[in-house]
């Protein structure tokens, strides 16, 4: 999995407070740095949606099919991915859970099952099937790329859903890279995660 | 592919009338057969969000992952989908393509590796592989099941836009079912649509 | 305020069970009355998407512009609302907030204010000023109508934000009434809420 | 009125083909100048989701309440307004519509009854009226202040549905300067749009 910022918001928290002063016209009040109290605000205060005027794209490669089926349904999210339909899959790459590459007889039957896949695939196409039907027998485990924008808001709300121990593991890792490099833009629109390393999970700080 | 309606506004093109006449405080001028005029008129103006207070909900049985990864997308739907994480597939049914059943070789091909999926399926699961990770070997031609319920003026968008030629086969044969039963509910809503049962095509009628 | 239930889908319950079921392919154990149980389950475990399937549309007379502003702010609901720039207001009504209506000069004061601006109304159209321009004297406290559709997610949501002591009174009115409505229709959906009828608020039953 | 662009995705238009040729996988083939062709094909073709990637802020003052109600029911923005029920209105400044200035007798009846607004409002913050109940006095001509953010996609949808003759005037002005703001930063996404400044109106060039 390979995850990178293309661009977010500049001076995200900055903006943010500069957008929450105009409901209480106290743009006059903003300084060097107060940003950070405001957002903080915010944030506790669950006034979410002043969030919503950041945004940050990411690149995401070297992830399933099996887990951009589950985050393609977040709806405020804008995605654009890789089309199994124009795009040649004959060379595909393919993810494999750990439960099955530290089982050796898995692994094995595993990679077989990916090599015939990949051959049976560029067999069809010898046969003169199109792209858009040859796919039908590309298995979940097959890489694609996207990249997506959303807005502080919705990254929030992915990282409660996907960073939770219920979630997928792929996901999850997913939303705790993502939450890793949010933090060093917006580090008080985040700061109320903690994330376990250990066991892969995202916690939300309780505030007092 | 097997479309079923699963519930339907009742009295659907009275409640557009309904709710339109309130705009302009028109609503004692609705009465028997009003609804008719009125919807055309919405329509051709295109004061589609009126058409937002009907909704349909459908069961969609027998189309493949691939078609769904593609229709998840569209935001203003609810879907409710069959879950490869928490549902067993060793028994899964799968879409042939038309393109592949017609050629014999890709055929057999086809087959053979659909055959072969669900025998490494199987394996993987006597090896203690969990469903959430099994999974990951199932072709994009696995049959899945889903419920959507969507409202009149997003069903017309998914019309216009999955309807047309350019629409993967599989994801058009859906709208093209759909409209044929929402047309027998709500005619005048549908009824600038003209489908082309040769060509597999939804036309749009030009209004002069 | 008037609040009166136009549609709701029918057999709601049944429908969300139905729709559930689809995701665990446990249908078939849906049977009379098993739709209590399960809904209950989803509302607690939070699985509130399934809710979507279900909708209820309503007429709302006699509230005035300043709750609806807000109102209309819900982006999952449909709005359709009388339109000052097409309807003829010179005979338009008022919503008085209690705290001006116990006040006896602040009732004088209000009441005249508002006969003097129906004058002016009507003075502005006898000039030929159109509607879309007159009705910019029209004080917030006008009345104004509209037809709403949401699905029950939506509600809830819409109950959770604009039924607790911190909303604005008239919207608080308006949610109170809307979940009494849809109790009758869909009691489990909304068994956790709690009306406190002395405050005029919506507490939410926390499970244990 | 008063448009100031707060905040624009940076070189939006190198994002959105960067975004774009991943569904393509031809992303090696971006280069100096590649994204004007790309994002003309684009929006001729009508691939408008890959627009969602570019955002862009403005802050918008000095306009009626009566614009900003038609303005927050598009859901796709995001939204920070002025709230009427926590900053004190007493000295609010009004929006007069051209057809009420140009007329005398309009002209002063408007402006006596914005007089008597607001000292009607002050009388009734004397009286102990909470600013919460003593705006309903408050007419649609006040001006409000908001600051938005919405993608290059959903623009392109409040330009063509706003900036078209049969919007109301004010809406229309802002689209108008929205529109000429957004052109310096991302010329090609909005080349297709002609404002005719004799009738403040916008045109959309068909391509041949």
């Amino acid at each position: 999995m390979k995850i990178t910022l293309l661009t977010i918001t500049p001076h995200a928290e900055k903006l943010i407070e500069r957008a929450g002063r105009t409901a209480y016209q106290s743009v006059r009040k903003q300084r060097q740095g107060s940003e950070k109290k405001f957002v903080r605000m915010l944030v506790k205060s669950g006034h979410l949606s002043v969030l919503e005027h950041a945004n940050a794209t990411f690149s995401i490669k070297g992830v399933s099919r099996a887990a951009t089926h589950q985050f393609v349904r977040h709806r405020f999210c804008s995605f654009t991915q890789k089309s199994q339909r124009y795009v040649d899959e004959h060379k595909f790459e393919f993810i494999e859970p750990a439960s099955i590459s530290r089982n050796t007889k898995a692994h094995l039957l595993f990679n077989d099952f990916m090599h015939r896949a990949k051959r049976t695939y560029i067999e069809l196409q010898k046969l003169s099937i199109k792209k858009e039907d040859a796919r039908f027998i590309l298995p979940n485990a097959v890489e694609t790329e996207l990249v997506v924008t959303a807005n502080f808001r919705e990254w929030r709300h992915i990282i409660d859903t996907r960073g939770s121990a219920k979630a997928q593991w792929e996901i999850r890792k997913m939303a705790i890279t993502i939450l890793r490099i949010l933090r060093k833009y917006a580090p008080t629109v985040f700061s109320d995660y903690q994330i376990d390393s250990k066991l892969d999970v995202i916690r939300k700080i309780k505030s007092e």
